[in-house]
């Protein structure tokens, strides 16, 4: 069910040829709750694609009532046409719609400098397709939509209290933070205000995708949207539903991990002790972009070396003689030196456990990531995207 | 020659089972000359080696009269008995030389946590069987002893009004800035006193070295180090000589560069009208390190998109939208929107020529890397480093 698990959604997914494949490439997503607040986090890339420019103004206001996203095609490098192509698909969503363009996000997904004349007809399309095959259970078909070299779909729902949060995301590869690259539209029936809405979504994204680091690369199309519709009724306490929001987010920040392209390990990395969160996650982060542990990990290698190598590149404070490393619960090294034999350590499975003791204080994050394969290397050398 | 190309040096390599193979693994480099002047710059890894704490004490006096490099183990990670055999390396090199302990500078390279007693015991016998091997031809020996997973030895001379420079390095993966990640030992018989040799090594690093960036992995063994005999009795102009150093320096991390594990291509970032050069550094270093943009070009694929994704996530001052990329001659990307066709661009040739305009400024800077291919996964998972 996705995003049409909470009352007051419909939602749609149609094939409109923008993916040769002929499978499903544009989703719309409607609020038809009796609250439209809406909130969104955006790539924090520079380099914006067109939707991420038309979006960052939508939401400015905290009303959205609908959402259009396609994948087949980034619309981003595409210059003041790709910004029209945006605008005009949130122009005719708004008018088949009977609501106003700018409470209509867009998202798009594909190939960086895609966006030309074919591109615009088939999305203007898609459009008209979806919002006429809108319905209730909508959601399953919009989280195919949405889908480029993901090999399935990733849907969340949780339900507390009488209200519910629904959501979908799509990306697999380019997973880096500020955010996670790729698409998710969270939906949710619980009564909020935009304030509201804005202050959890931010919380949830920081300790969510913006701690999975797939491959380090930040994409220039990543945008997390919530729709709230208010159609339960019910005013959830902020603290309970800020909790809920993480989790859905978490959960599908792990859907996400697990569905990166070419990798055999899921990896991850707890930074424990640390004298800040914010180093924490520093040093996860360092480790999770070091090419040569993620190389040995894929390799079945315990190379605790090369985790010491990496986090001696952050500014973070603690001894780099004075640290302890765990792999899948074997102490591979104690303050600064060699403990238990590597032989010790079985990398065999896909979930891999690394864990950092700082000794610096008391603060922890957790930093989720993948391994360095053949599978990677060929998957994005073989196909544009 | 190498190292013993200039006047006033003698240098040695020997087998003494460090590595499993047999080949050399101890190379000793004499200073014999009128002066004993040295400088060294080291990894900015705060998890230093050993050998890395020793040598920055015994440089501080700018007084070097021989250093020992053995490869087939880091001595990283080895505590207190660690330290204690680089300092016993030195003690040892020194009384065979009738010289001071802190005079003589300690390089290791090879897998961190390696440096039991089998280790320094091997150690120790290099120094002796090096020193009794030393002769005025050695340096081509030398540059073998230090090769780790090097498929061939980097040696460079350059000669001008009556000096020389000669050097050899070992580096082949975990090449990163700050230094890049290899050992490096510069010798001339020019006169210079310990503070111009300081500034030019400085400068002749900053430009060469510190621009290469294979993968990205700072390594915690690096070392640079120029041995200074004066034994040519010429004092050069400061400003030739800077230059003739920094020449050395990038002809040798070429080398590095074209013997990078695994590597197919040899790529050259070339980043024009940046706001400042460190900005320009920041630009390339960000498409260097960035996994996507190298395994497009293992693909020979001219994928402009990712280079745009990658530059978008530096503070650098440029208008994202109104960049120019070329690869390989061909603009493939102008004021942020598609230019040329991808088909135009031929990535078949190893050596790969992108260059960003940033049309910010009239500062540029060249950074060296490789792409991302099956062999590196497979030479950094198969095998500890």
């Amino acid at each position: 069910m996705s995003v049409t698990a909470p009352a007051g959604f419909e939602a749609a997914g149609v094939a409109v040829g923008l993916k040769s494949s002929g499978k499903p490439d544009v989703a719309v997503v409607v609020n038809r709750g009796p609250l439209k607040v809406g909130a969104a986090v955006f790539t924090s890339n520079r380099a914006k694609a067109n939707p991420i420019l038309w979006s960052e103004q939508a939401i400015a206001d905290g009303v959205v009532e609908a959402i259009v996203l396609n994948s087949g095609g980034a619309n981003c490098f595409t210059g003041s046409f790709g910004f029209q192509t945006t605008h005009q698909t949130a122009e005719k969503t708004a008018e088949l719609l009977g609501a106003g363009a700018g409470d209509v996000l867009v998202c798009s997904t594909g190939l960086i400098g895609t966006g030309d004349e074919v591109f615009r007809a088939k999305v203007l399309h898609g459009v008209e397709e979806g919002i006429a095959a809108l319905s209730g259970d909508g959601g399953e078909a919009a989280s195919l939509a949405i889908m480029t070299t993901d090999s399935r779909p990733k849907r969340v729902v949780h339900s507390e209290d009488g209200w519910t949060i629904g959501g979908m995301a799509k990306g697999a590869g380019m997973l880096a933070p500020g955010l996670a690259t790729m698409l998710v539209v969270l939906t949710t029936d619980a009564v909020l205000d935009s304030a509201e809405a804005d202050a959890a979504l931010r919380h949830a994204t920081r300790v969510s995708f913006d701690r999975l680091d797939s491959d380090g690369c930040m994409s220039t199309n990543d945008q997390v949207s919530l729709l709230v519709s208010g159609a339960s009724g019910i005013r959830p306490q902020a603290e309970a539903f800020r909790e809920a929001l993480a989790a859905v987010c978490f959960d599908l920040a792990e859907q996400l991990q697990s569905d990166a392209e070419g990798a055999s390990h899921d990896i991850r990395i707890e930074v424990t002790h640390a004298a800040s969160e914010d180093e924490a996650v520093d040093v996860g982060r360092s480790v999770a972009r070091n090419n040569l542990f993620k190389a040995a990990i894929f390799g079945n290698d315990p190379n605790w070396g090369r985790v010491l190598a990496a986090i001696g590149t952050t500014t973070a404070r603690f001894d780099p003689y004075d640290v302890d490393v765990w792999m899948n619960g074997v102490r591979v090294c104690t303050a600064g030196g060699p403990d238990r034999p590597r032989e010790d350590v079985d990398l065999t499975p896909r979930a891999t456990d690394l864990v950092i003791d700082l000794k610096a204080g008391d603060a922890t994050a957790v930093i989720l990531t993948n391994d360095l394969t053949h599978e990677y290397v060929h998957e994005n050398s073989a196909y544009s995207s």
